[in-house]
């Protein structure tokens, strides 16, 4: 049952049977899935129910109980995310370009679905049905590995998925997850080339530095943010406080959150004693370089470590800067390229910001915090991609295909 | 010198400039390094001429020494490839997308260079000059490295190259060729995250397989090509014929060439009689199975391994099958996703042929061997993608680029 080959296998085969079943049975397929995980709630409850007790006796942090834990709410919420998913436009089939060459021959370009696509993720059960959604809109299947502390929730999710997948006259091997979560089993999900065609890895820095590290199928890197706002010399500094306050803490464990401010040297007092008593009120820890020091008496000596620190917590570094061009050379040096904002009034710089600073997001006067599939307007998303290739930033189901040409001919020959 | 991070480290810092340029200043440049390869022609074959020296010594195959061996015009056609590059539309800064957002924030979807791009390949030196312009073009930096039977020659043309680009005031790190080619170099190489963006490999199985086990960094595959033929039992067989006389000989070392025909049972005999024939007026071996052998009488049984093997040779596998669904399956199975045919005259069969078969080119009544950026109409080309992400198929100066989104706001918080 839990081969890697042979389940790399079934979802191969799976895969080529529901890319031939079109759109509108996928759709139908993810309605039906939607209506399963309301109706089975109660049997999903009683499992997630196992998940906790096992967490609370293994000494889970009361953060990480909360994002194991489901409720009736929360799977309306994964339903409904289902059938918002299944609403969306269809990525597949689409004619991307075409042209007819001079010897007569026809290329179109098209869309496909990628074909398998594995996603390892940590304790958060609604990813599993979030993630087979994704995929399956467009005509991918799925191999899922959660988390062990989630297991039996993802296992109750995936079984009623794939069940009402069987109903709904598509194989249930289109949603597989990986119930053996040992280390090895892992890394070889990671080594299936010729099966997996994309890997996602969704989770913290460690998760994703063993997929870096281990796999060689191809990988989308996900998640990490070191995050800044540079506050520039013209910048407004009542709206720097706010985007600033914003960015930091309105959810302090997500990707997007602002980890380090950069304040241009001329306006770092003024800044600071604004930003600075804002982000008190939530008790952010401030460490900055020396003249943040001489400036913020409750502020603490950053070290080296901290520039490069995503701290996922209430705590920000924080450094002056000579100029913009420091302060963008500080963002190439210590950026994941992920999300990263200047707040100025002055259009040259709001230019030479957006030109020159490499990330899947960057902004002038907004908060960072809205990179995010439904802030950008793609809906449901598997990640924030923050590599260069495929796709960058949020990735949605229209990220979700590759691309084939089709090429039309009479007999041409070379 | 030779140390890796910091050739990453310069190439990284060159990319920066690169990319602040602008496409004018490369353009410049791409035309400089191409009369600068003109200028200094007579330095570039003496050094070519100790390659071959080296290579005639070691024992290399004349096909190997043809394809180390520069003459006046294949420099001549270098630099008309360069010219071509500088001459082709700037893939950078295009506004691909964009939107406002119901909170007045308006998103700009844009084109921006991968950053530095490593390509590792084999010993034709003209693969220097080629890559290095289909990467600058895009505004990424480069780094080369190349077989060691070339290395005097590769040194010879990045040398030149180099010394234009500091004329033309970008900086030589824009291209560096790394003349250490130990294997443990090499590696070190492809590990590179954080410095290099994006790895091509560009050579035979062996390299390709070498890059893709050992990487952590982003790769795109490229190359490997066990291309089939199906002849439906609707064919018109000359046609079918021709085409695949044309894909199998035209030029059998490369990775568009046809490896395996696939022959409705039907009309198995008329078909074999026919191409089977014209085949032999080159001496094509072919590897068939029962009944294939049946009715050719020069065909040689053909065992499993050879269903999966990229010949590059004057061979041919060749295969009966019961219908169109069983050539479908072989094709998944044995493929490689680089290019696959049908010749019908079924519209039926040609949909079918055209929707189900998964690869990087599918065609209709046209032989393989037209998969190639020239003959797609892309111009230059750095590979052929058979993998599913980024892009599929010839891989030309306008798939060099990644994007990035742009958002200019005027105050907004999440």
């Amino acid at each position: 049952m839990n081969n890697m080959t042979d389940i790399g296998a079934r979802s191969k085969q799976a895969q080529r049977i529901l890319a031939k079943s079109g759109g509108a049975v996928i759709d139908k397929a993810l309605y039906a899935i939607a209506a399963a995980l309301e109706a089975n709630s109660a049997f999903i409850l009683e499992e997630n129910a196992k998940d906790i007790r096992n967490g609370r006796g293994n000494g889970l942090s009361e953060a990480l109980i909360d994002r194991l834990t489901l409720t009736q709410a929360r799977i309306g919420s994964m339903a409904d995310g289902l059938r918002c998913v299944a609403a969306s436009e269809n990525p597949v089939g689409r004619v991307l370009w075409g042209e007819t060459r001079p010897n007569g021959m026809k290329i179109e370009k098209v869309s496909v679905p990628i074909g398998v696509i594995a996603v390892i993720f940590e304790a958060r059960p609604n990813v599993t049905a979030d993630a087979a959604a994704i995929c399956l809109k467009a005509g991918n299947s799925v191999i899922l590995k959660g988390g062990k502390e989630a297991i039996n929730s993802n296992k109750a999710v995936a079984d009623v998925m794939r069940q009402a997948l069987a109903k709904s006259g598509l194989p249930e091997d289109c949603i597989i997850l990986i119930e053996n979560i040992s280390r090895e089993a892992t890394v070889e999900l990671m080594r299936l080339n010729g099966y997996v065609d994309l890997l996602i890895p969704r989770g913290g820095a460690g998760l994703i530095r063993s997929v870096v590290e281990n796999s060689t199928v191809p990988v989308i890197e996900t998640g990490v943010g070191n995050c800044h706002i540079y506050i520039d010399k013209d910048a407004d500094l009542n709206m720097a406080a706010d985007i600033v306050f914003n960015a930091k803490t309105s959810r302090v464990s997500v990707c997007n959150a602002c980890e380090s401010l950069l304040i241009h040297k001329d306006i770092a007092e003024m800044a600071l004693l604004t930003a600075g008593e804002k982000l008190r009120e939530k008790d952010v820890e401030i460490r900055g370089d020396e003249a943040v020091c001489e400036i913020l008496p409750y502020a603490v000596p950053a070290n080296d470590d901290d520039w490069g620190t995503e701290y996922l917590d209430y705590k920000i570094s924080v450094k002056t800067v000579e100029n913009i061009d420091e302060a963008i050379a500080h963002i190439a040096k210590y950026g994941t390229g992920h999300s990263e904002a200047i707040i100025t009034e002055s259009y040259s710089a709001a230019e030479k910001f957006k030109n020159e600073v490499d990330a899947a997001a960057v902004y002038v006067n907004a908060s960072t915090r809205f990179t995010d599939g439904g802030e950008f307007g793609f809906g449901a998303e598997i990640g924030i991609s923050t590599q260069k290739l495929h796709a960058r930033g949020p990735l949605g189901v229209a990220h979700m295909v590759s691309e084939k040409y089709v090429i039309s001919g009479n007999g041409q020959i070379r």
